[in-house]
């Protein structure tokens, strides 16, 4: 049936060349649909885990207005777009080229918002996560990745693939926290949006959740709804749903880093039978991180999970705050680099790392000057 | 362009063939999706202006409970199906039907209900609506539309065409009030899911809501915002928001009877570029009833809209509560007319109204069975 696939060179491969071929060639010029589930976690406001944010309490504010900008062109709970401490712009300005220059669809899901973004959204009953430190981190759990699941599945009719992402504030905490309890991982692999990975204080954060839920490393191999429960956060459970509902039927590209991998992690746990529809997409940032190890976290959960990362680069910017990306700021978020990725397959190839730089430039200049 | 499109006898046609045929055409085996927006109005609890519900109070439940079946294939928020009094099940049945036949994605928004329903739906931030006798019966009118318009937009993205339909009980109570604001109407034509349609009571209720909004029949001829928001329902504004939305771009079937037609009033008046998108979309049933004029009400309103009814009938059913259909009760709503239409028509016609009756059947059967 397959015929040998070209992979452009807007798009890098970690792994088996020919799983991500026979995989990208099931998205090729095919129609698409891009989700973002939006959420907080109460993890974000502890002083130094997340630069999702100027400051910790604008952490909070981070997932519902990048969800503003997808949908209504600019942010409406708060003044200015999310930006990293140093102007660095959301990745959702990347998200939002890909989307301009593809015309996918864009759904929002309210993971468990502090604040209810101001545009049209799925609501699941989700409701923002605890701080992990408490140990009981994630309220109606089963319901809310059970409604996923109905989401997911639903989206899977309408589409030939669809994108699932995330933009949480403190997520990769939370991600390292459920991979830990799943014994995924037994040390620090995970990202951060900062170059300077806090990873001590990350490794204190989830320890202190471990403890205080009462369990220790790989205790909850076989439940990862318990682990999300007790120390993850709500995004993950709505996406685990959606993850399983859509990939039963359809390709569905996991838009994202680390959060992704435990997202994965947990599915394929629930549901081995969806692994041949997952694809992992990221950025090139991400896979080049020197403080971060996206490929050996994936190694350890399945090998057989194809992990395609887009080219772009943002190098020759003008912009500071675009060339920041470069020196290890920011990495993936808002599914930048699933929504590049789609983008690239739906328009079959026509769509590559230029066109959606000059767009995210076009995008950022609009935005400065807006604001 | 267009070349002869024949009209699948499963189909009827009021008014030009031709423009039918025309629209048809358009979507004839492409990819559609339903969507049903679920809301509330106090007014319904006004005793005797709805059927759709077994007691005034329990038709609050009646949206949130269809949507619920949809999504879920049974009512959450209520021990039972939404019936009218006699055991007649709700329209949501052939919705189902039409949705299983087909597979078309079916997407719930919350237009606004008393009670939310328990499955993902799309929040656009409505809240039920007022009695209409207070002159005030919509909070955040021009909230809800833009919202309904960046999702409508947002949909056609995705989709050859939609279906945009309702569940609201007391809904051509309001649709009547927004009518004859409107000066669409100066006389009660609209229909009732009961057949012994109480007119005059209906009448009453919206003389008594344009009084208490200090308004004359026909003064808000160029406002219907202004209507809606004094003797109109939330569902009414967010389906204007998403038919404009969608119909820039797509064909739009507005699934429903009197309570579609004062929408496509309200749509045309805010933005007439979008006629040519719409398809007006119900039953035989509705078609046929003596006591309502549906046929009147879309002459009134503009002759180029198509309306396009199914041929389906219940009358050979072992069941009494179907049966029912067939001698006035319901006619339409939930979007079983609108569904209907599209599952023929994206599948190029090969299910038609004997395939729908059967799987209706089947499913009744079931419920019964259920519950």
């Amino acid at each position: 049936m397959w015929k040998e696939f070209e992979i452009p060179p807007s798009l890098g491969i970690y792994g088996s060349k020919e799983t991500a071929s026979e995989a990208l060639s099931r998205i090729w010029g095919k129609r698409g649909a891009f989700t973002c589930t939006v959420a907080s976690t109460l993890t974000s406001t502890i002083p130094g885990i997340s630069d999702a944010g100027n400051t910790p309490e604008l952490t909070l504010f981070t997932g519902p207005a990048d969800a503003e900008i997808l949908l209504h062109g600019k942010a409406l709970c708060m003044n200015e777009i999310p930006i990293n401490p140093g102007n660095i712009p959301t990745p959702a300005t990347l998200t939002m080229a890909a989307l301009q220059l593809s015309d996918m669809p864009c759904y929002i899901i309210n993971g468990g918002c502090k604040i209810a973004p101001q545009i049209p959204f799925f609501d699941v009953g989700a409701t923002y996560g605890e701080k992990i430190t408490t140990g009981q981190s994630v309220k109606n759990v089963k319901e809310i990745f059970e409604k996923g699941k109905i989401l997911g599945k639903n989206l899977a009719k309408g589409n030939d693939f669809i994108v699932i992402s995330e933009s949480i504030a403190g997520g990769t905490t939370t991600a390292l926290a459920v991979l830990m309890a799943m014994g995924v991982l037994k040390e620090n692999l995970v990202s951060s949006s900062s170059p300077k990975n806090p990873k001590k204080l990350k490794t204190c954060v989830v320890n202190e959740g471990l403890k205080a839920a009462g369990i220790k490393i790989g205790d909850l191999i076989h439940d990862p709804l318990k682990a999300i429960e007790y120390v993850g956060d709500p995004m993950q459970a709505v996406n685990a749903g959606m993850l399983i509902g859509a990939a039963k039927t359809i390709p569905t590209i996991m838009g994202g880093g680390t959060q992704m991998a435990a997202i994965i992690a947990a599915a394929l746990e629930l549901d081995p039978s969806i692994e041949g529809n997952i694809l992992h997409g990221t950025t090139r940032w991400l896979v080049e991180d020197k403080y971060s190890d996206i490929c050996g976290i994936m190694d350890r959960i399945n090998r057989n999970i194809p992990l395609i990362y887009t080219n772009i680069n943002y190098s020759t910017s003008q912009y500071e705050g675009l060339r920041a990306y470069e020196n290890g700021f920011i990495k993936d978020g808002v599914g930048c680099g699933g929504s590049s990725i789609a983008a690239i397959a739906t328009s079959s190839g026509r769509i590559d790392c230029d066109a959606l730089f000059n767009k995210v430039q076009n995008i950022y200049r609009d935005i400065i000057n807006v604001y």
